[in-house]
């Protein structure tokens, strides 16, 4: 993956741009020391790091416009940042380049339970969401793996989803409105807390932007009130093929629960030398299905989803009976990735297909693994087809990493021959980049990049991710 | 409400342009004798009407292409039309434009359960979708009160909702993706069968986009099981303000029904005379909640819904025992908009407020139909605070209908006032297109017309709608 190279006018001018910021924003909200900037040299592809040109840390409305307007006047590309939790390098610096941070505006500026919506600030995690209106019974659904710590600004910029997002859809179906800043430091408040918006959707354009149409720093969530209860159950096979046929007649059936994911043998071995959740290791595959609701309505939908998978003879099959059980059921699926990360690096994949593809898939994955000679473990959200292979290789090794890189290419491609699509959650960043041209064409292209040209003109947000360097007809690289 | 002047060069150049179409379609995908395009007027705002150039009927994206392409080599504009049931003139003519009516692209080009999704040409009506996949046990969820014949088409254009969308969504909840042909006659297709899509989200904005982006000529949906049963409760009380209340307890207990709609006194009366369904004429304000599932969920949820309902003290709660109930229920909401049609004209308005809002919102709503000398009858989807208040008129009385039109764009404003949007399902057309200064800014709009600039640069796509005339700065009227 190649960066473009730093603008060497801009690097010449880097005393007077960083001379200008320091003067228009408060002390602390402005790192220009390179020893203090390392923390924002990379996201969680830490595989990409570079150092920027400055980093800043507004707090309000008006200091992001402030950066923006500034940065907008002196030509210095901006770069947005949640959290750093990002998986595809969206928040990977250039030299060349300041990066904008939202994580200090973390406040909740309104609850408000009749019209089922909570108000923040961007820099918010995820979890911290719920965190503010769960004491009265309400919650927020999307749900990343990295809820504890990602930024709702990254769940926007990313469409972001999680295991729970089967029944509660993904970040573009729980938000209501954002207050958005565009590169010239305009404000816009778009969307709101009614239903629909006149004229165009301009709301689920900017969710899922990857922050290269602007920087979203208050948003309007839609949250929910807490089910009753939840209850899952685990369900193992000995083929992979019969727990991707399981899946299918769960959905086809219409039973719709919270979550349905997978896990492989690969990751079930992982997981369970990691944490011991008692597992079935002669599996092949294994399902955890949740459903939430009353007690009536959990009983209800587990005997139609225990009578599908009965009927496909499963070699275990373990339904919850309490809390505890529970949370032994889960223990090794949150633990996954933890677990791989102990006996190896990995690259996290993350592609979608449709439902009904997901057993060729998984075959035609384990033998393009094969092929490169490395290990691939998979657990991802089968309900809705959204797959996270796990390819293990040593980062010391520049080789492996090649291998890996490439094995990850071909494993997106492979979705995109399914019907399916390079991301399902986690963006293109500069991971997937230079496969975007292989999911679109060039008038594909050109309609999306004309959509960044309306709100960055000059493309200085973000500009070395999402489309491919040697596409973009003239545009900035 | 103005509509610009017809273009003379284009209306000298009539038999030209005639010819040329006549010449790349079929014989009968052209109709151009004034007789036989009267039907093309105009469409259900049939207050007004305008004969258009000629009307164009293909049956294939290739013909929508071709009729695309011609028209924007000759600058003529064009007026993409479904069925012809939209409320807010969205498919008017102008006599200087040609009508693409997709009519006749009606057909299921696939099914596929295991997927959950239908992909229709989109001159199919909405309950044929259903009609396709409903002896497998399957729905289409949006379900606009046309939806006998209204078109998928018409639906994508103005994001249509319906009674069931409290908990099913709207259009773009239930729209996988699209092949959609821009002005230049290029076709492309945006989104698909499996979850999200890399790159900018332009099927969300797409879908709401009134036919000014493009033609959208086959569509992806999302398809759902039938649920077991459903059944429906009706609760009376003597205030529309307790009434209001009720519904915001069941929204904020986290009960989803999958309708909840609201009549008040005016409409009642006006129902009761034409159907008889049996409605309690002493109520000044009934709801109808809907509750689907299995019938252990359907008792679980309507006794809570029952329980809150009871907290205010009903005139009458009556919780239906067998299909001749509930569809004596339902009988008086589903003649509403005909039983109002048998005593007057009227214009049915379409605005949005948050659902805490309701019980001022109805009060202000009276205080200014008195104000006005007019009767107002409401019945609505009170779930999403979605309303449709009905402003009666004696059409032939023009000064009656300036009073109307006056009342129905002061209603809208009150909604907008109250954090609301100036429409709900029903789209900006030109009805509405005067008043989008009052709910968006300049730089809004410009940012809205932006999206316009990119897929149709000579404005020639339904050109006299959504965006006010004198807020173009520049652009096509």
């Amino acid at each position: 993956m190649d960066m473009p190279a730093a603008n060497a006018d801009i690097l010449a001018r880097r005393d007077a741009i960083v001379a200008r910021l320091a003067e228009a924003l408060p002390e602390d909200a402005l790192i220009s020391d390179p020893r203090q900037t390392r923390a924002y040299d990379c996201d969680a592809l830490s595989i990409y790091s570079c150092p920027p040109l400055a980093v800043t840390l507004p707090r309000t409305t008006e200091e992001v416009a402030t950066v923006l307007r500034i940065c907008s006047d002196e030509g210095v590309p901006v770069i947005p940042r949640g959290s750093g939790t990002g998986l595809t390098g969206g928040a990977l610096p250039t030299a060349d380049a300041v990066v904008l941070g939202v994580a200090r505006m973390n406040a909740v500026l309104e609850t408000d339970y009749d019209n089922r919506l909570i108000r923040v600030q961007t820099g918010r995690t995820n979890l911290s969401v719920t965190g503010a209106v769960e004491a009265d019974g309400w919650f927020y659904a999307p749900d990343p793996s990295s809820q504890l710590a990602c930024a709702i600004a990254g769940n926007i910029a990313m469409n972001s989803g999680g295991a729970h997002c089967l029944k509660y859809g993904v970040t573009t179906n729980n938000l209501l409105g954002v207050t958005f800043v565009t590169m010239a430091g305009e404000i816009m408040e778009i969307g709101g807390p009614a239903m629909d918006a006149a004229g165009y959707d301009l709301l689920g354009l900017i969710c899922g932007s990857e922050g290269q149409l602007g920087v979203v720093t208050e948003a309007t969530l839609r949250i929910l009130p807490k089910p009753e209860g939840a209850r899952p159950i685990l369900i193992a096979y000995d083929s992979a093929v019969t727990a991707g046929a399981c899946v299918s007649d769960i959905i086809r059936a219409g039973v719709l629960p919270v979550a349905i994911e997978f896990m492989d043998k690969p990751i079930i071995h992982l997981t369970e030398a990691f944490v011991g959740a008692g597992y079935p290791m002669d599996a092949e595959a294994l399902l955890i299905v949740e459903v939430e609701g009353s007690k009536a309505e959990i009983d209800d939908q587990l005997a139609r989803i225990k009578a599908i998978a009965q009927r496909h003879n499963p070699t275990t099959l373990r339904e919850s009976a309490s809390e505890a059980q529970s949370k032994a059921i889960w223990a090794g699926r949150k633990a996954a990735f933890g677990a791989t990360g102990q006996v190896a690096d990995y690259l996290c994949m993350d592609g979608t297909i449709p439902t009904s593809a997901l057993p060729e898939t998984l075959g035609r994955m384990t033998e393009l693994a094969s092929d490169y000679g490395l290990r691939v473990a998979n657990v991802f959200h089968a309900g809705d087809g959204n797959l996270h292979p796990l390819i293990m290789f040593d980062a010391n090794d520049p080789e492996e990493l090649r291998k890996a890189e490439a094995l990850g290419a071909e494993i997106l491609l492979l979705c995109v021959e399914q019907g399916g699509c390079l991301t399902g959650e986690h963006g293109v960043g500069v991971e997937k980049r230079d496969l975007m041209g292989r999911q679109y064409g060039q008038a594909d292209l050109e309609a999306q990049m004309a959509m960044k040209d309306v709100f960055d003109p000059a493309w200085l947000l973000n500009p070395a991710k999402v489309f491919p360097l040697d596409m973009r007809n003239g545009r900035r690289v």
